[in-house]
């Protein structure tokens, strides 16, 4: 089933392809420049710090459901082994195995493709077992520190957090920004929070999946519009799920990650920045969200911090 | 063999067991405070980012001497698959195997016990394959973002790097500080540049690991006497290996982990970081280096980044 | 809580440490002598082989309650790769992470410990995370090939499967032996066949692991009389699960394992075994199930088949 | 590059493809009937077992050559765990990462594709990232029991192992046969002995893999002819490595698993055997050799037992 004319429109509205370049491979990160970056710092006045990566441990977000997705397995390879003999000092170490995107984590712009297209209009086959994506894998991206920017949807709308068949539009966008008395700025990183993380956080693996709560297919064109690097928030598929138009799967992340090229982050807690941004009396912050360079990985875990 | 007795004179003049209270399980870390990072904050000026990670890839720097530490193993589950049915978006995903400390990582303050002991005088017995380290472990350790100091001892030599059996004094440390015009603060992050890791880059695995220049087991108390948070540098090791004393192995492991409780991270790419500074004229920035906050691990891959 | 008076008098009398040495590490395969295996070839007829190994798969029967033991994570690393050029023989080749005892597997006599003892009153700190098990590792017992007898529990009572709260006796032995009209001799493995995995077959891994019909404290004795190789059974836990008696758990796996030195199987599919001694009209077989000598495991698949 | 036409025209003498049906999977297994079996059987006349896998440890026989393809990682998740509560029954539990095809393996059918096609004719693309081989996966081909048949191409001319740059045969195969005063039959498990995995074993990871002896493109012509089953050897490549003819990569392999549909084993352990077979004085046996069967996959580990 090809995808419908309705998305082919959006896609073109918010297509980044050749903007900076054919060779690009990182996108809408090409927004954060310099300045913002520098702009970004100043956003720090107090000096708190808040973590917004889930543990990563057996028992994570994965409930099974989504193939090859497994949660991280830790084991050890080493306990106190004394290994230059009896009484020296002695050391542990030890293993893990994991999903990229099993836990708190960034898709890279190759996580997805559609039309046998990936972002800057590279082919799909460009992605191989042997060495991944040679193209815009993560290991392009080495650094993502910006100014962070939360949307406190559900807090906006004065709710712990959003039904499950709730799509984030971008008249709550613009709701969240006003609650938050924040403007979205060129190479901000925005946070959306809908409180969904809460349902696994109380135990409930398969209700934090399905049905949730994200973002709408009507989104990326306000993402677009601001010029923004990247999206993240604290659902298991990012866009609402099952999606708002019947049959039309996963359209944002198509048109985030191919169309323009922006990255987008999942399962991230936002409930003590949701916290922290009441406290300081402003949504935006210093945000840290550096991948881990996996060669040719499509998606990598990440511990964010946003710092006040 | 027990632990010489100029080991535990040492010991006795750099612990800090008990200085955060006997639950504490973050040792030199509390030494980040707000304030610390406010002032780290301000060393941002220009907005130019430096990422210091290695590539996380099969080919890395682990040669297979050490055992359990392996290379990461990163292999593809999904590769465009059209999940939803043909034509529909397609989805790539991919998992890895790894050694937690394989690459550029942290150790955590459970990484060495000696004398039976952990960081705070925990039992070293408290590690177990079940759940990992019950105290300690990196996943409490949940953000690490501070000043960042690079000590560069080759440059400040002349060098391009140490030669393999120089140990690292105090000495050097000071040289390097006023080579770098900076002063070492409490809580500052300290990142020591030997140089060693172009042997690595340049494709020579073993001859990277050993020898290798590295701290000497006179700098514990340096760091303690200016209250370092942590310190990192570009080596295998950490300190200088095969050691400066016969039959004493790893006595700076024991010393800053177990004894004054901090940080230690290696296999840091200290070599741009190197030329940012001499082109910036200073040796101070800001630093983000979260751990994976991985449950009960005694190590971490890390993609830290200075910002200038 | 102790292990009760009702054990250790059962414990006395299965036990057979130092029967084969002070440091033997294999127990009763001792028993498969050069005349057991030439009489187990002897049981060949027709030459029908019958496969016991559910797939290695990721929806194996591992529900996630078992920490550690994971279902097999299957990835490639090559796919139709060229690698000596374009239009070369091109490889694809593949990886898998998983619990040794995630499917079908043997226990290696060192799967359980108690009063700190293994098997053959080794220590039981022997085993570590360095080496796994120094003494009595699956890697010990290099091949298991003897005569097979299929115990058809379930359907020596006219039933599908048996209740998940029915312990088999040795009372259900004596009948299932009569049933298949087969005498249990020294030297056979035994294959108890509960009919249970048929709840995993149909799609319900929580129902297969619990409850779950299984061996009762009362078998080890039955074996132990008869000088039984091995036993294995179609079970996830192989005793009754929860247990018979109140706060005695796994009591089957201490005294079979710790104390007789018997290694045990789970999660064999029985299912056309049965069929298949019912067609032959008998219920013995060359029985075929090596292990993977993985060095200091405590576990291991196995892909068992019997030859009839 | 093409291949040339003397692959070619090998390539038609031993195609198999349609010979057991369109929908055929397993390809010369299909020759290992009931009858083939019963007369393995017959083999056994003292009940003595070799096993010929190589322990499964992180110090195996990959060197790091070949991506992908790393030795197993050990790594315990459990020990001594006492996990009904103190005083209880204590269990130890682990898990492994490998390669496939890291150690002793199997080769399933679709290990290797050229010109775009599988074993009968199935379109290489065919695998997936995402379930592996659709068609000719290991998990296919259930059972491996027959009877082995020792070619000891060394010890037959008089060496104890060929050099590295030792094409083997049909001559040499002829040789062998008749040193081991066996005749190679339809259904049979061939094993060739070269020597060459004493190279491994004397410490030398990167000798045992190149040069490295191994079978001629001049030999599958020669287990056609005679309908040979499955072929294995105790080399890394199977195939002499640097090949025989200049830049004609991996023939051996296409003609063996595409053409023919026949299985290839490799980094088998023939020491042992060849000493039993001079004990036993003969060079037929039954032989179980077992794939694990992993779904979907191109290879599997297998611990193949001979049996006199």
């Amino acid at each position: 089933m090809p995808l419908p004319a309705e998305f082919h429109d959006i896609a073109k509205r918010v297509n980044n392809w050749g903007r900076w370049g054919e060779a690009d491979e990182i996108g809408t990160l090409n927004l954060v420049t310099d300045e913002v970056v520098r702009e970004a710092a100043a956003e720090v006045r107090t000096g708190r710090r808040v973590p917004l990566a889930l543990p990563l441990k057996e028992d994570g977000v994965q409930s099974g459901l989504i193939p090859g997705r497994i949660n991280p397995l830790h084991s050890m390879v080493q306990i106190n082994q004394e290994i230059f003999g009896p009484g020296t000092v002695a050391c542990s170490d030890d293993a893990v195995t994991m999903g990229l995107q099993a836990a708190t984590h960034w898709d890279a712009l190759t996580h997805v493709s559609h039309s046998g297209r990936l972002y800057n209009g590279r082919p799909a086959d460009t992605i191989t077992a042997h060495g991944g994506a040679e193209f815009g894998g993560i290991d392009k991206a080495p650094y993502i520190v910006s100014r962070g920017v939360l949307l406190d949807v559900a807090a906006a709308k004065g709710l712990d957090r959003l039904p499950g068949d709730h799509a984030v539009t971008p008249q709550d966008l613009d709701e969240a920004a006003e609650f938050g008395r924040v403007e979205v700025r060129a190479g901000d990183i925005v946070l959306v929070r809908t409180g969904q993380i809460q349902v696994y956080l109380a135990g409930d693996k398969h209700g934090y999946g399905y049905p949730s709560p994200g973002l709408s297919v009507r989104t990326p064109e306000w993402f677009h519009a601001r010029d923004v690097a990247a999206v993240a928030n604290d659902t298991l598929t990012f866009e609402i799920f099952p999606p708002e138009i019947e049959d039309l799967w996963l359209p944002v992340h198509a048109l985030d990650l191919v169309e323009m090229g922006m990255l987008q982050g999942q399962n991230w807690n936002l409930e003590s920045l949701s916290t922290a941004c009441g406290e300081a009396g402003r949504h935006s912050f210093l945000l840290s969200a550096m991948p881990e360079p996996f060669k040719g990985a499509t998606g990598t875990p990440v511990a964010p911090v946003a710092v006040f």
